[in-house]
């Protein structure tokens, strides 16, 4: 294995990157995206499943409102929100589900956003004690990167779960967590949701292989290397760029914003 | 875990839940709305399964016609029919396997809706004679509440069949029918077709973990407190509200009904 | 179990079955129906797979052009062939694979249409030495009816199959081909589509409860009573008219038929 | 088993397939349609997931823009590259995964079309040491043409990749790579693509029959004579253009060429 020549070839990737358009979405704009990805990626169970963002460097956050779902998110229709939950925008108030948010962002300064969803996969392994597995490219965004809490804490709505749980995340950026789903937290709304969509492809493999067979090891070296490079900035937003066109490409409307309603 | 302060929480939550607003559907306007949710959800075997609902307190029953499925199920194309299945209106004819219904309804005066359908992952569960497991928090309103019949009493098209499954059932609201599906009993149209789209996904999750592990069980006084706060009638509601609009934006002729029809 | 009332129950059913309409397609009508529904069943596997129906009592075969998909049949695209074959009508040229259903019609003149597909979960049990287990009610059409090919006889374009393929029927009207697909042969259009569904229905249950458990069986006298009434003729038709419309509102323009086509 | 009667109406079905109308697709239009059929058949893993075609008997390559998905490929948006990636024609930069691909051109002077995806059940089988089973009809075109590299070498963006890939495929059209997905290399864009949707087709039986039982074996000869008939090229490009019909239905459009962009 030449990781010299490899490196060399990603480092000019990297230049090349830099050509690359950022795109000019908003917070609220990537939100509602970001929900109607989730929608199309199987996240969707009812309205289970919420996802945040904070405002600025505060505990204020930018979420849906309590009965809306993934599939109904616009960039127009969103809430903000104190710690407590309390509307700082109009009256809406959101899913009560979402306290337990508050609580990763007040510990964890890096973490912008958060998706906490229970899809299908992550949901059925989440019931057997076993943690998430690493062990094809596709999940190497995971590698070493996602922890595991193995007690249900309950209904999510109250205080303690918030503490729990953020405390069984440490430094990492995802969770598996027992008998509920999975959490993501990411430094953006992009690497939020990418790692959601990540998780739930890794958990469905998982799930599938380990039915029929014993689940073979990747080398740490080269998983660290891809995830490395697949969470680069500059592909995590290609790759949000290109999954939000598709939502786009079904209701261009969603990004509509209230003119007063600029974050 | 502080279970008083998220009681605390709880009860803020319900306050705040008064002020969402009931819809404004009629009866026959949730039943075409269940029939499609349920359609949409899977529930869909050709023209197995059926819905009920009970008119005010007698033992007539409100439903589709014989031959008309779940997606094809609108307000004005209902029809009322006795606990011996004939017509009050028209002269329409109920799939002969709602006769079983009237004998849930005779027997328990609290249920007010009966949805029986034979979904995929219910089905496949019900061939090897094994319980509904609830081991995940969408699976909690279902818990300590959903009976099993573990023997089939063949095509449900007479009167036998009826007073076995409602002796099966007891005081619970669903019931899991060996070789053969599930019938869950509400309260109301909305309780009754919930509880039968998280019966599906807990069945779903279920076959998906068991395949590759054992099931590790949750805490009793944890899936109480979640069962009990996901089946708040606000909380049903506005969950059928969602899942509710969804059918709407794909067809909203559907709540049209024929202007002497109204139940 | 109360088997004399359920009969009563059953021929009061029979005779208010009378009163329900038959539907007016003709047999290319039917056939396009047929494969569109088939796509829609998830039958499909590119062009593996044929439909076709017996021009009256003759060795004739109605059926589609060879590249032609199921989601692609017409009424007025279909073509007219001898059991070599050879075109009737114009110049169209069958699917090869066609040539053993000539066989079967050759051998059993109670048989007017036949289905074969390599539906997924057909294909995956056909891999494993293992023949089709009822038990379910929705399997319940093909009890003691669907008979088991052990040997693969290789690609069925030659008359070899035919001959190995008609045997192995015997009377029944369904086969499991190991490492190939389903056949059903119907005394009507409507019957070799339903049963081809609901064969597929059926290996979809069996692989995922063996999956998880030992299939339980269901007592035969049941089975048959529920067969007998789910192959009634007039069930039989009024679920075709069903799946049929679902097509229709995709695709009404699939009934129309050339000027000269009918058959 | 009367093999020559079988060859003798096999070269009937040869003269005659001489009539069937090839289609008239650029080059560039074939990649399109191959890029929208892989999507359309679950090929899709964001933007994981590569296709080339190999300009004439250079090693230049055309192919998707990084950051291009597969449902959005176009005629008029396709890449030319060199085999170090870079752009001969505009400034577009291809997704740095097809580096490896130029390996296998420059290897295998037959292959004119790569096909390198991530699709579900193939990724599930990566990951546990198993190669790929052929034991279906629908599975015979790989037969004996399907290699199996057991080692992931790491993020395909270097050479060490392309050398590795390369040699582990040998003489053969396909190759499963451990921890990571599919790779085949067709003869014509039509075969590469046809070879992975079988490919991925075959992976789903193989986990669904192994997870209840043990696969028998088909035998070699009739694999050989089935794979021998399914990848004629007059089959192969009927099936093919079966698919591309299915992608033009949903986007006519996607066939539209730039004046100047005629490869």
């Amino acid at each position: 294995m030449n990781i010299e020549a490899k490196h060399h070839i990603a480092s000019r990737l990297d230049s090349q990157m830099k050509g690359l358009a950022a795109t000019a979405w908003t917070a609220r704009q990537k939100l509602a995206l970001a929900s109607r990805i989730l929608y199309s990626e199987g996240h969707w169970r009812g309205l289970a499943g919420q996802i945040t963002a904070r405002e600025g460097s505060s505990t204020n956050m930018l979420t849906l409102g309590f009965g809306v779902g993934f599939d109904e998110a616009a960039a127009s229709t969103l809430c903000l929100v104190d710690k407590d939950l309390l509307p700082l925008e109009g009256s809406s108030m959101p899913n009560p589900g979402v306290r337990f948010h508050s609580w990763v962002y007040a510990k964890r300064p890096d973490v912008a956003a958060i998706v906490h969803t229970h899809p299908p996969a992550c949901a059925a392994l989440s019931m057997i004690g076993e943690p998430l597995i690493v062990a094809h490219m596709d999940g190497t965004p995971l590698f070493d990167d996602c922890a595991y809490l193995a007690e249900w804490p309950g209904l999510p709505i109250g205080d303690d779960e918030g503490r729990i749980i953020s405390e069984a995340m440490g430094d990492t950026h995802a969770i598996l967590l027992a008998h509920h789903g999975l959490l993501t937290a990411g430094r953006t709304i992009e690497e939020a949701t990418m790692l959601a969509v990540w998780m739930e492809h890794t958990a469905e493999m998982q799930l599938r292989a380990r039915a029929i067979g014993e689940i073979r090891p990747i080398a740490p070296e080269l998983a660290i290397e891809s995830r490395d490079f697949l969470r680069k900035e500059k592909v995590l937003n290609l790759t949000f760029a290109y999954f939000g066109r598709r939502e786009l490409r079904k209701d261009p409307g969603l990004l509509n914003e209230q003119p007063s309603a600029e974050t």
